[in-house]
């Protein structure tokens, strides 16, 4: 039997670029996770169509790109063969592909792809710095400086919440409780409605363990397993990705542009569309107007769901303020994700979804299935946070810092970059994404993972594609580095990339 | 095309009980999830094994049963035919039943089955009592008294633990951290050396919101969707039930009888067990050392693991102490779970997972793709509550409280009911399960739907079956009530039992 049809792989998309995509996709991960074996043959491109669907030419550059990473060799006058020791472009730093498989666990969790994206924080294996002066220079995005947070004030709400809780405990037992806190859904309410312009009421918000658990309940609840066709920004969020895959999602990877998601690439049987319109991630794009009326309208037509996910909407420092996609005109088919972890600390894993009417009692019930609630002491004190006051101002302040951070960081780039690096505009959020001039062919995987060996943490674009990167170029997290820092790490970056741009990039690497 | 065909009807299990118990669980299903429709027809009895490979007075019985319950009508002559309108057995309290289903959602969580299991806890609608003295007479199991936690120490030992966060900022970037608070996982491991005699080290621990959460990871790390099977107790603790269906598990229930779960009737392909050994949920039984040993045995020679859920092991009243499942030597096989609902606060959602080894890395791989780690603060707080020693002076205090509480239910039980009810022996926890004497053939869910319109809620043992109910009886919780409300709501029952045994059981609810 062709291994090819044992491993059921999908028809790809129409499009040649969406279709090589696909087809590179689903190759290398059959090939990471052990179903396309060592010393399987692929078809011969002239059977391409036959056995993918698509052009003789599209399969030889997919099978190109397989041979630039070693996941496949060719043999002359043979064809070309999975490699013996497949090694991924870029192998995560991850204790976990490291166990042996054991049937006992569903082999979901074991696939590289899942170590990786859910080791996305993790520090690559190494020795740790030695003292507290070789903090490293962080500049991996969606991290926040929890110095700047009011412990003080916070522990002043969470002991007089608590002292609530004793008066009047808080019951289990209605689908108010576990939808979550009826005091934080209306503190949630106002403040989506003053710093994001999202009117809704406490009935539409359901409180979640951050927004992971937002993605995974949502996955959950409109992931119908192996039926549901889920589109994605591309590059995007792994763990959001993770997400989906894990609930049984057929995921579709869409190309982004400087308008934000191309609405024009969603395959017509898509069932929910993740997206950032406000300050896409990594790239950080805001979504156009254009795009973002055609993106409901496309939803409203195809039947489909439109997840928003605006992790950092709080911090905008220029330009005209842009809406949520989730406005009043669009709360049927918009599910707003917000979450804590920026604007307060990740570490209170808080978050909470903004859903439609006809939605809640499902989320509500597998919420239940799920933990049942988030913890009531923690709900209650963010809730009391925000109602005195606290949420609005610690926000304008940690936003002046951060403003600050950004705009020394984009003159350095500027500056110092320009030879390099072209910092792709937005407006939003704690992190600011740059691009490789083109003709520079800088191979920046490896220089990350140099530069981490100098305490350096920076992430290259590369690590938030799930098709094939199309394009090059490095992200700079400010939330987590304070400006002496940013610099000196700065400076080793630019040695780097002398050094790297001096050589050639195939003699470079190998 | 006959209806059957199409819904993908298992092939029962050998035995005539077990093959009944699986049929008529799997054609309430069907009929309630509508893939069998009203007025389908089912297969002629003479037909039975050639469509579900039982005898013919196996499908008689199961036919009869689903016709009391009017899923089925049988028309003279012509068959037996899936009714217009099937109305469940015991319709649940559930707010979420009465949504119009959207083809937009994952029709699993619509079901009728998991709305009622989720929604467990929930009270049936009608009006609230109008002031706090009319608080009801409350027997559900699982519930606690709140009013007995030391709210005082609790507040003082967070806001220490709060303060010592702001001088060491909590990292998520160790895999220890997303695995649970170091701290916290310490603290775990000597609490339950000492209260349950399970030796393991903190490394053998993950953090978990709750025991739901718990159940929720192991069903998605352990079940391969539509592959994995998975047995468990019947009658048993149904938001478990959830969970593990919801992971695509084809669950399997399994007879307990007073020595536990009957481990002869396992399947041989099972993958997974989940048991109650200390305080079988809801019967009570303490699983004996001949099964304990039946059961380690069978899962190793099956390459199975065993789910422990010890819910409520740190209060043992009477008996010999019971070791947990999972001592040193079954460390390799044995999932234990344990949580802090019972002996703190269920509002506080935490719980953990005492996994094997092998298994540990896949876990936390889960745990962070679902929501990365539990709230750092609660964690924090319940380590330092541990550490300082409040809970073990807590459990010894309110275990003494449930103690009293334990035998004045006893007293009344055999002192008034010995007429109707036996209680089953039990030596931990809190809840008692007492049997219905056969003869009086008590008609238990109307009678408790009677019950909560006069403020006592009491549970019939039906609702905890997943198969046919192979005792009735009622479960006495005995967590949230006082001795007083407790003589109050047993005399109200008394009333109705004596009411309800004067009329027979057909005419009175037809």
């Amino acid at each position: 039997v062709d291994p090819l049809f044992e491993i059921g792989l999908e028809r790809p998309a129409k499009g040649s670029r969406e279709a090589a995509r696909t087809l590179y996709r689903q190759l290398k991960a059959a090939i990471a996770d052990g179903r396309l074996a060592a010393g399987a043959r692929l078809p011969a491109t002239r059977k391409a169509d036959a056995f993918f669907g698509v052009s003789r030419n599209t399969a030889a550059e997919v099978y190109g790109r397989l041979l630039d990473e070693a996941y496949v060799v060719s043999r002359r006058g043979s064809g070309v063969y999975v490699a013996e020791r497949p090694s991924a472009p870029s192998p995560p730093a991850d204790a976990h592909g490291s166990a042996a498989p054991d049937r006992r666990l569903n082999p979901f969790w074991l696939g590289q792809e899942v170590t990786a994206a859910m080791g996305f924080w993790r520090d690559r294996p190494g020795p740790a710095p030695a003292t507290s002066d070789a903090a490293p220079a962080d500049f991996r995005p969606a991290l926040v400086d929890s110095r700047l947070f009011p412990y003080d004030v916070f522990r002043r709400v969470a002991a007089k919440q608590l002292r609530g809780l004793e008066r009047r405990p808080a019951s289990l037992k209605s689908p108010q409780g576990n939808q979550g806190n009826h005091s934080l859904r209306e503190a949630v309410q106002s403040h989506i409605a003053v710093t994001r312009g999202v009117a809704c009421q406490a009935q539409d918000v359901l409180i979640t363990s951050g927004a992971q658990q937002a993605f995974d309940l949502l996955a959950r609840t409109l992931v119908t397993p192996g039926r549901t066709v889920v589109a994605l920004e591309d590059p995007g969020y792994p763990p959001l990705r993770v997400a989906f895959a894990a609930a049984g999602a057929r995921l579709v990877p869409i190309g982004v542009d400087d308008e934000g998601l191309i609405v024009e690439q969603l395959p017509p049987d898509v069932g929910v569309i993740c997206v950032t319109p406000s300050h896409q991630f990594p790239l950080g794009v805001a979504m156009s107007m254009r795009r973002r009326r055609a993106l409901i309208a496309f939803a409203r037509e195809h039947g489909a769901v439109i997840v928003e996910d605006d992790y950092d909407g709080e911090f905008r420092y220029d330009g005209s303020p842009l809406e949520a996609l989730r406005t009043a005109d669009a709360a049927d088919v918009v599910f707003y994700v917000g979450t804590f972890s920026k604007c307060m600390l990740s570490a209170l894993r808080l978050g909470f979804i903004v859903a439609p009417d006809w939605a809640m009692r499902t989320l509500t019930a597998a919420k239940n299935a799920l933990d049942w609630h988030c913890s009531t002491p923690v709900q209650l004190s963010v809730a009391g946070f925000i109602a005195e006051g606290h949420l609005g101002r610690h926000v304008r302040r940690i936003r002046d810092v951060y403003r600050q951070r950004r705009q020394r960081l984009l003159e350095i780039l500027q500056g110092d970059f320009g030879d390099w690096l072209t910092p792709i505009p937005s407006f939003y959020g704690m992190h600011v994404a740059a691009v490789a001039h083109a003709e520079l062919d800088l191979d920046l995987d490896p220089l990350t993972e140099a530069l981490a060996r100098e305490n350096v943490k920076i992430h290259a674009l590369d690590r938030y594609y799930l098709g094939p990167p199309t394009r090059a170029g490095l992200v700079f997290g400010y939330g987590a580095i304070d400006p002496p820092r940013m610099a000196q790490g700065l400076s080793v970056l630019r040695q780097a990339l002398r050094l790297s741009a001096m050589q050639p990039k195939k003699a470079a690497s190998g």
